[in-house]
């Protein structure tokens, strides 16, 4: 076609209602710089997409939807800013937008198929989202699938873009949406259940304990309130790690330099994706930076893992305190949603308590991976982009969903076991620590002693040690041993209410 | 029923033909211990799959089905041996071994919904099976789904098992069926492939490189057969850590004492697994040991990490050897697969390395998790289960996949840069090395530093210095200088078949 | 001895000026509330670290000596408050005092020989402290050492608190003047070491990596501008983490609720401590977290963490540029500080950089270690706290040192290989893609894919593709495919100036 | 001088019997192919040693001297070779081997300063060794330190070899005699120990525990059999580990091919070594691969890991069965080897097993980077052996250190709370499970959940069930529950005594 049939041509072009569905069966003959392939019909994908189904199909670990979603985004702001610049016709932004309106939204979710393991730097799943885009937008213009005409995946739906520009801007997007609006919801109302429960119970004095061994008494709510303000300060942290997301690559092209961008190309996608998604993104003030690292997804990385190391100590803490229910420690009754054993009847295990364990173990280690990743940059790329999104949405994702369970089936249903809370701290040799400053640090600790070798009571062990009853009793008392607890609680309560950024 | 009326019931059922589905909609009935629950009555499974679906639907990772293959062989062989000791009627088992092997099959594959994050044990997936099993085998002799009449899922399915017995026991099943028949396979045809190459090169003499800098020469047949030594040795060591897979828990039920065990089933079911799956089971020498932990499992992980550790050596080598085409080393071209670039018309890269680059750091950091979970045991349990089979089995497909990619589409496909790679032995300064027996070390070294500074080559260098002419080019002789590439690359063929265990 | 002498005793009692050492040889008896036992006479501790010394010798690491000089704030500040109260009589105020501040300068290092593998609480460090201190203390008082008179370790150095708030409190501060006083500063002057260099070469062409391969093209300024932007982001980032150091367990005592020390205490200990350490340090809101958790500290290592992900990228970076001369890439000299090789004559190698990456890995191991215990609190307590400061506070000193020494012996001597630069530039096949917009990407891309088979300029293969000469020479300009790399210097320069905490 | 007064001089060189000692006070200079340097004139070492300390000195962390040991079998075994070769006369031989004698004792150790963090072929730690032994064995033979004669560092003391091939030598011998040596009989006597408590209380009854839940019982001694079971079963997995320890790289000099070592050089050495460490080392059949990799060392470093998650669990149960004493399980009744808080009187902590705990954790996330620094070799020389060698030796130093401790000071004099091993037994409610085969679960469950919530014993409410009181006295009788605990021991004994390799 001539340049003037072909302008010709594009001013024709206008914007039709067609369903999404290619409406064929079979295969379809697509093409891209190394040749032609077949591709299955019934589908948008192109080329490139078929060529990498055929050389990666490894396990069963797909690149996450939620970097196609945010692709979608990002593929409609780079049109939106092409056509404001004169770079992209009114139909063929239309016809984009509208495609990317549909990746975004979910219902494209099936066109894109490739797996994680992949080209380091992401084009596979870039060219995914071009291919289907350049056909859904051609065919909603009236093109033919495979011709790449009227909208070309590289010439239009990637204009002034580059993958190694655009998938650290998709993983960034992905990211912030996922752990914005579910991960830190999800994590905060549970650390807001624990911190009910420490209203709740914030008088009933236990045992304490350290090392495992039995202490100084507190009280069920400082307990709890010291698990809230843990929960709660990790989602700070994660929080906090977000802000690294709002760098993006967008406008760096191939290798941080914006060849083949136009001049304010990466300022202006910025803007627009920041007016699609409400965050507040920006261009890199470095795009080699950006491009050749992922430092800020291992920030994040590290945030999620904060919220990993803080439930797991929650998690352990429960399913100790609700050990026995005979033979265990069994301060606390969890709710029982299902039988715990195939042999062993009535038994109920700690399986929420169980399952976030798991979950933050997981964590952990996928952390490790994102962080050994992300060390592996090489001059002006980082090629381990996929392992490192997938690992990340893989921890939001299920760190989030545990913590929903945990709080829904667990944490609100439990409740004390009173009479055996009230028979330790009875017990506890322990309380002889409040003697210490009026008898010295010695005798207190012989009269410990004498009670455990003789299994008396402290009280009895002290008297024979020649210490006054009264006085015993006086300064012995559990309920005058844990402080303030109702100020510890509306003091964690409120130095925990998180900033917002 | 009375025992004499339920005793004639029992003597009337008989195995009928009936297709696998439920022929129902909507939703069914279903209870246990805990009462009753609405299932899918399109599905097989009973109230405790269905609370468990509730509880923990936590991400999308589900109990990988091999599981469940493994669980099939458990539950058809413990039916056996149950009904040969007069436990368990014909009727029953015949029911049992069919559903049984349906599972195996893959058959009831979509019967099994349920979550990697789930109770520690492994319970609620060893109850899905015995309640899919006993309601298939119901259905096969007449009875009604939700009955759990004539089978019962705990009474028939499970007798004389625990999930803390069966469910280790089919993690060490599922683990050797697929190690053994998939990922041994895949990772010794890569090694193959590559000691193919070694044998093809064996006399290309080329630069050395350590520290990354050029270093005395060797041929890329001895290079490539390091790799091929590497990566067969691992696969050996992998291979050697299966055989902890042969100690099986069954027959220890709820603690390892065998309680509720019958006398000789512990050794009785692990003849009937060995004799079904052709690997040579047995009983585990303690219970305790093998239900209190997954030692055996971290080994396998260990075995799995070692090839990681290997392989990623190799596809590292392969892509720097391959950089360029102009301004890298380029002694290797890979095969073209795929358009590298978005952006960059006409650019190759590196996939399939960094595919499995990407595949090695992710089994770094899994057999991370692995052991530190395996290291998480309390008392006569160690909840740590799905966790660590889930990591195992991933691993295990990734590392088994990717190898056969790489071994396809790349390493298959490369070839040499003959003028590259003669070009860098040419001009290489480290032939010096040669001289330095004769010449002294000192001496050696100023020339190569003259020849660097002045960027001369090493002969002009070493005449400038006093060299004899002749006595360089007799000394200085590439392919004298890298021993005997045949009869290394011989060696290591003939150390590196492995010996069958 | 009656209270009245005592009280009488106490007023006697006078600080002398007595030199640091006891004047003892052979042994000493010392007891605790578990009997006496002998100490060497040569030092000050007593009992308890004797007895710790003897349980506890497993390997040779020792605590970091940085926690005792924290420890000796914190002594130092206990006994302060403990003055002012008039819980504490002015001489014993004063020799305690002394004593810490000999412990805080270094001078009493000797004196702390215990292991990090001891207590999970710190305890036996915190009772090394007090027994030393003591001692000390008694000795400047006239007193005997071994008598527990007229200092007594726990009634008085110890007054108020507890290892369980003192030791986390010790470990707060010893990171924060770890951290701050030495690895952010020599981070960042490597940081502005490699920035300085950014903007020394910032017009220098060279041809872009990506994915290793040829891509298109940037100044060695941009390049070294990203590097420079990674570190110093990092060292935000592990600023910031530090902030989480500021909330001090101090006051808590055995399980957080405060018992023993007096109302008020937790404030004014952290309040003289801050004016001590000219840190904003304050009490922390929830004693049951800072106490049951060391979450604060896993977030400073996952600071220190960022930091070897993004040094391990530039130490990468700088020897793979560097490798050659010959038969690498060479396209940097990194200074020669020592022979290469044993054997091999002239042999130079980038050590720096291997020594850096090392590091690297040793800190992200090490950050994973810190993780795992952090999430193994128990209850009342986390009971990891030895493992937890002698791997933060190993990593915070091996990546300072190393970053200084890489600056110092690498970084600031390296210089530019320009030949080989402008050599790779003028070879690049990646030009072609400046092209791309005006011929289109497949054009383009068999052009270079031409170039590449046939071994031509990349000006020749569009030659012969059509491209007139003209057009090729004006678009395919290597200087104007850099976009505009002063302004990005610049940015990047203005834009990782650290904001003030 | 000219070859024929070398020669004699030679001829006249006699070893004289100088003590170990310079006898000279402030600097000598020294000289290396880069120039000549300030040493102190007190140490033996040269240059190259003394470059290193300069550039290098981070942190403080030294090569294990166990390397330089192993270095000098090395050196020496290379001496006789070359000798019996007469490639070295035997003056130069016999001071070579006496100051390698000498090294291998420990004699020389403080000649040996280096750190850990420099080149990542140990190539300064090789130099170190050469200029040690060349000065000394220089001072054996009347030489002048500093002049390198008669005994040169590269020439003589390092003749035939690399330290790319004898740096991996020295770590496969040093590994070798460190987990032989030590590790593995430490580790071994604590698994004896656990053992002999399981045989000495191979009949106590005791609760069993499932997801901390109570569970049916078993004996103490099958508890403790399970554990002894673990450590031994970890043990081997060690030691078969070390097998990889006996394929040495010397002899493959610069990169693998021999060049500059004499024909048969490296199985002469091989032999050497074997004869004079008594281990069945022989010379490797790919000397790419073992220079290329540390496979090899991943390997042990995975054997090491499988101690610490077989004992980390060891050290858990151990410490959560000895909580309390009132508030906990305390089932045992760990020794009391210290006070256990600064604070509380009369407390006693689990320390022996949270060190032991900490020290897992440790070797877990060292075994970690040793697997990463593994996989990071780079075409003929993995440079990152200095991290591999030193974490290794580490983990092996303190897993076997504290196996020690743990055993002496806590598992040997561990004994039970027999009343409360008995108060649990008889109040458990899973000793249901016996009813559920007479009974069928669902009634069983029943029974225990209506004990549970009307917190009554299992008989009273298998009574009100309807259950027959005799029939509940013969079923649920906590002896007949327990299997065969004899056997089991017995069992356990036998089954894990080691093969010998």
């Amino acid at each position: 076609m001539s340049p003037r049939d072909k302008k010709k041509a594009d001013q024709q072009l206008a914007l039709r209602d067609v369903a999404i569905g290619t409406g064929a069966t079979g295969t379809r003959i697509e093409t891209d710089s190394m040749g032609s392939i077949e591709v299955p019909a019934t589908h948008y994908w192109g080329a490139q997409t078929q060529r990498s189904l055929i050389h990666f199909s490894i396990g069963d670990d797909h690149m996450p939807k939620a970097v196609y979603h945010a692709y979608g985004y990002v593929k409609k702001a780079a049109a939106v800013v092409n056509h404001a610049a004169g770079r992209l016709d009114t139909a063929r932004k239309d016809a984009i937008v509208q495609a990317a309106d549909e990746t975004i939204s979910g219902r494209l979710d099936g066109q894109f198929p490739l797996y994680v393991w992949q080209t380091g730097s992401g084009t596979q799943s870039n060219m995914n989202v071009n291919e289907v885009l350049a056909n859904r937008a051609s065919q909603l213009l009236g093109g033919e699938l495979g011709t790449r005409s009227p909208v070309h995946p590289n010439d239009h739906v990637n204009m002034g873009q580059s993958s190694n520009d655009t998938f650290p801007t998709a993983m960034h997007i992905a990211t912030l949406l996922k752990v914005r609006g579910d991960t830190l919801l999800q994590v905060r109302a549970l650390a807001d259940a624990i911190m009910a429960k420490a209203e709740r119970w914030v008088d009933v004095v236990k045992t304490g304990r350290t090392h495992l061994q039995d202490a100084t008494p507190l009280t069920v709510g400082q307990e709890w309130s010291g698990w809230a303000v843990q929960v709660r300060q990790a989602a700070d942290r994660l929080e906090h790690a977000l802000s690294g997301m709002y760098d993006l690559a967008a406008g760096g092209t191939a290798v941080g330099t914006g060849l083949n961008a136009p001049s304010g190309f990466a300022e202006e996608i910025a803007a627009e994706l920041a007016e699609l998604t409400g965050e507040p993104l920006r261009t890199a003030p470095s795009k080699f930076a950006v491009q050749g690292s992922l430092d800020a997804m291992v920030a994040v990385s590290a945030g999620l893992r904060s919220i990993a190391v803080a439930v797991m100590k929650v998690a352990n803490d429960m399913r100790w305190l609700a050990s026995g229910p005979r033979a265990g420690l069994h301060e606390l009754k969890l709710p029982a949603n299902e039988p715990g054993s195939s042999i062993m009847p009535g038994k109920v295990n700690p399986t929420q308590q169980e399952a976030m364990i798991m979950v933050c173990l997981q964590v952990l280690g996928e952390d490790g991976i994102v962080a050994a990743a992300g060390a592996q940059g090489n001059f002006e790329l980082n090629a381990m982009r996929p392992i490192i999104i997938s690992n990340v949405l893989h921890c939001a994702t299920i760190l989030g969903d545990a913590s929903d369970k945990l709080r829904l089936y667990s944490v609100e249903g439990t409740e004390l076991d009173r009479d055996q809370i009230d028979r330790f701290v009875g017990a506890s040799l322990m309380l002889v620590t409040a003697l210490s400053p009026v008898i010295g640090y010695d005798k207190a600790s012989a009269i410990a002693h004498k009670a455990d070798d003789e299994g008396t009571t402290l009280r009895e062990a002290a008297m024979a040690s020649g210490v006054d009853a009264d006085q015993f009793d006086r300064i012995v008392n559990p309920k005058s041993m844990v402080g303030d607890p109702q100020r510890d609680v509306a003091l964690s309560i409120s130095s925990s209410v998180r900033p917002r950024q």
